[in-house]
């Protein structure tokens, strides 16, 4: 089920309304004798599927029952009612709560008491794909850290008083440029004004300052965003908003390994564990401009041995519907055949300047980003 | 050796100074054929001893020698020569450099090449130590992202085109706060204004998350810190700056268990492996109001037991100078008697308000920070 995004307060009434319909649901299957359940899409690498509309990867049609046949599943659905009796309650105070905090919280639920965080993190990604809302749209948020912005950009956020502020991502900041806040749907955020012609994501945080350093951003014209690793939801629903509504090119800019490639699709195409919300988290037009296996022998860079869990990335991969093109087939041979991964900041062997003076003008020229 | 810090250029000027110095001191050795040497203190826990005079722990007597009748002390001694030269190209240049980029760099230093980064690492330690400047001073920063500040408090912070601006940490920032920079010496940060009691540098996000939702900076009149797990030196150095020029009490609020108590004793006096730093990075009288044993006992707190390691790292603190006092005797006997540790965000099992509400009220009250 898909929605359309409101702004505001809707969105938290559109929740409230579609949790509402979940136990409405299973006192209805209780009142007419059933045995109640929920049905939810299998979460597995092979039940996703490409879909051509949005151009992201999706959930298939392979689908479970948590059944109140089983304790398990009986527990869950007790569980279910709790935590949309704990969500309302938190819409209607405008308070909001880490996953961590709900799992605490739960002490008080009696039989409905979670035993492992894991379960309660799979709850609430299970009711986001039943309801096809948003784990922020339940005011549910996450551990992390949000992910540094820099760049002539300004942004309207409205803070925790109500309070609406402009903010420019160049001059309205320190060094250490704007956090992005880890909620950034609508109500939170909102772009007022752009002067840049792309946006550069960046994997690490020496990479992220040396481009700051070194002024990229206003060189290029770009926004550079620090993704931090693998990047947290509202990094990704951040640059998928400055894609659609500014209308930048997104292009990632990582390491040269198995696990840097899978930023970049996690990114570009959708994860495997967020493949109900590609739609909002996913830039597929987005490119790789980061380290490959060609530019391991291209620029000679300074290398580390593949060891057996990358190998393994690398052949998990070959399998994965994310990397069937010929680019990524490509790539992932060749790193496979020369045995070597390379960081991002290996670029320094060249100097301090290299990446900014060459390596990414030649990659965005490639590009055609870059004259 | 410990000089005295400058501001703006004098620092940068001093270091090379200081730089140079070793440099002509092997020389000399070499001029009257001795074989050259560089004497370094030992940095390990049976070397770090009390300094009454300024409250914190600093290394010992006890030194190593670095000569070069041994291939790898050769070797050592010349990469020493090219880090120097390295340094003062980027104090001249205005640039800086992560020491991953350093390491790097080094690609080109030909038979001085590191081999691997926890040499090029340690090298720049041994160069604070015997200069007695920081690693700022040389220009190398780290790979982590400074953390964030929230609260009444306006810095100037000289951006990376020399513009000075004018940032309050509450006023001017969204929700996610101002981003400590990776240097935050007075000739990039200053304190401008203040209106504030005290500090509270907290160890998770989530929490920080919570305290700013709840507005505890402002109802409690405090400057929130986050730590984000063991602090950087540029977290530890702002807090120190706070404590010493804004004459604002600092309070540690982590989680309960060993490593949150040693993120405590790194913060209030001096981590191990920056004790020759002691003096610019720990603020002796911070007092400890996180998670504690009896806290566990006294709250009720849902808790996790403690592994293997949880118990190897108390019994290791038992021995730990830092951990010499009356209070952490008794909580760390107590957390080995239970067996269990807690987590700050485990609160929460009393909902979301008690934190502000109750908690920490009652700890700082105790402290006679709050009525």
């Amino acid at each position: 089920m898909t929605i359309e995004r409101g702004t505001d307060e809707s969105r938290f009434r559109l929740a409230i309304d579609q949790l509402t319909g979940i136990a409405e649901m299973i006192y209805q299957q209780l009142d007419k004798g059933q045995i109640p359940k929920m049905v939810i899409p299998l979460r597995t690498k092979s039940n996703i599927r490409f879909d051509l509309k949005s151009g992201v990867w999706k959930y298939g049609k392979a689908s479970g029952a948590r059944t109140a046949k089983k304790l398990k599943g009986a527990q869950m659905l007790l569980r279910t009612m709790y935590m949309l009796d704990f969500i309302e309650d938190m819409i209607e105070q405008n308070k909001s709560s880490t996953l961590r905090e709900m799992y605490y919280i739960s002490e008080g639920w009696d039989k409905a008491k979670f035993t492992a965080q894991d379960e309660s993190n799979l709850l609430a990604e299970d009711l986001e794909i039943v309801t096809g809302c948003m784990r922020e749209d339940f005011k549910l948020r996450p551990e992390e850290d949000g992910a540094r912005v820099m760049g002539n950009i300004t942004i309207q956020e409205i803070d925790r008083k109500g309070k609406k502020k402009k903010i420019n991502c160049r001059d309205d900041v320190g060094d250490s440029g704007y956090g992005i806040p880890y909620n950034v749907e609508k109500e939170k955020i909102n772009f007022v004004d752009c002067d840049a012609d792309f946006v550069i994501a960046i994997e690490t945080g020496g990479m992220f300052d040396r481009l700051v350093e070194n002024k990229f951003d206003e060189d290029a014209h770009a926004i550079l965003v620090h993704l931090k690793g693998q990047p947290a939801r509202s990094t990704r629903r951040f640059m998928k908003r400055l894609n659609e509504e500014m209308k930048l090119p997104v292009l990632s800019f990582t390491d040269g390994d198995p696990w840097s490639f899978r930023i970049h699709a996690s990114m570009a195409y959708g994860a495997i564990k967020t493949a109900h919300l590609s739609e909002y988290l996913a830039t597929p037009t987005a490119e790789f401009i980061g380290i490959s296996a060609s530019d391991i022998l291209n620029y000679d860079l300074p290398t580390d041995k593949l060891n057996d869990k990358d190998i393994q990335a690398l052949n998990a991969e070959k399998t994965d519907p994310r990397f069937n093109d010929e680019f990524w087939k490509h790539e992932i041979d060749l790193m496979l055949e020369i045995g070597k991964k390379a960081e991002q900041q290996a670029l320094a062997k060249y100097g301090l300047d290299y990446v900014t003076d060459t390596y990414l003008p030649e990659k965005l020229s490639a590009l055609g980003i870059m004259k």
